[in-house]
């Protein structure tokens, strides 16, 4: 357990730019970033693969991974679409054996540069300054919690 | 709404091969497999993309989705491994505007099928005889029914 890269993000012992945190999960920014925003949402428990995860708590990192695509088109990225991706196993190239679920933000247009991060991962300097790259992913989320509280006041005053 | 694809596969107006269909979702044999027994998971309810998606609705989805990928292992196709991929949006890749989750087989030391199929998609005919792809599956999703309730009935004796 110790020799998990991902335990020690969630402990907080190996560095990460995090974009969420709460009791059960954590996302992060991918160090090897495909586009620019590319995170990746754990479990904070540790499951090797999706064989050993827990169904609740999977419904849980899914549905954040669902949360990260709306807020990051509402972001300053400007995203208009993304890919989520869960490798699961070394036969499906899982590399890292906590499992975690990529949201990849894409834009019309960036087939080229997307291609070349696949080929070149984090080679391509996609995520320049994640510190800003959080920053403009969390202006998603603050967009997207404001969104949903307008909508719960809408209801209640119907 | 009628020219969709997908609703038409919920409706039973358009042609496909079911491996799982409950209430709110359905499960089938994609047509342009890239590995054998590549499955789409769809809710019922015709969503356009993650932003169009309720949330509950999309972790039913995504927990169908791991227990294929659980199932999967323990089928008669022998995987060890599955990729799950959600393309978002008509920039990610997204071809058909009602929301699926592709979950894909995967075996050891397959790179190369997988890498054809992904270029040839259905036309290297990995998916030749698309009822006994499902039936394959439905053993898997039948071991992990049996597993679960003897896990349960362990519980219960606990």
């Amino acid at each position: 357990m110790s020799a998990c890269i991902f335990c020690g993000i969630v402990a907080g012992t190996a560095p990460a730019t995090k974009v969420h945190e709460d009791d059960t999960l954590c996302a992060f920014l991918d160090i090897r970033p495909i586009t620019r925003g590319h995170m990746l949402v754990i479990p904070k428990l540790h499951a090797t693969n999706l064989d050993d995860l827990d169904a609740a708590l999977g419904a849980r990192l899914f549905a954040l991974g669902h949360r990260m695509a709306k807020a990051l088109r509402r972001s300053t990225l400007g995203a208009d679409g993304a890919n989520l991706i869960l490798n699961d196993g070394k036969s499906a190239f899982q590399t890292v054996h906590h499992v975690h679920l990529h949201v990849v933000p894409r834009h019309t247009g960036d087939i080229r540069s997307f291609a070349t991060g696949m080929l070149f991962r984090g080679r391509v300097g996609s995520q320049p300054d994640p510190a800003t790259t959080a920053a403009a992913i969390r202006t998603g989320l603050d967009r997207l919690d404001l969104e949903e509280s307008g909508a719960k006041d809408k209801e209640q005053h119907a």
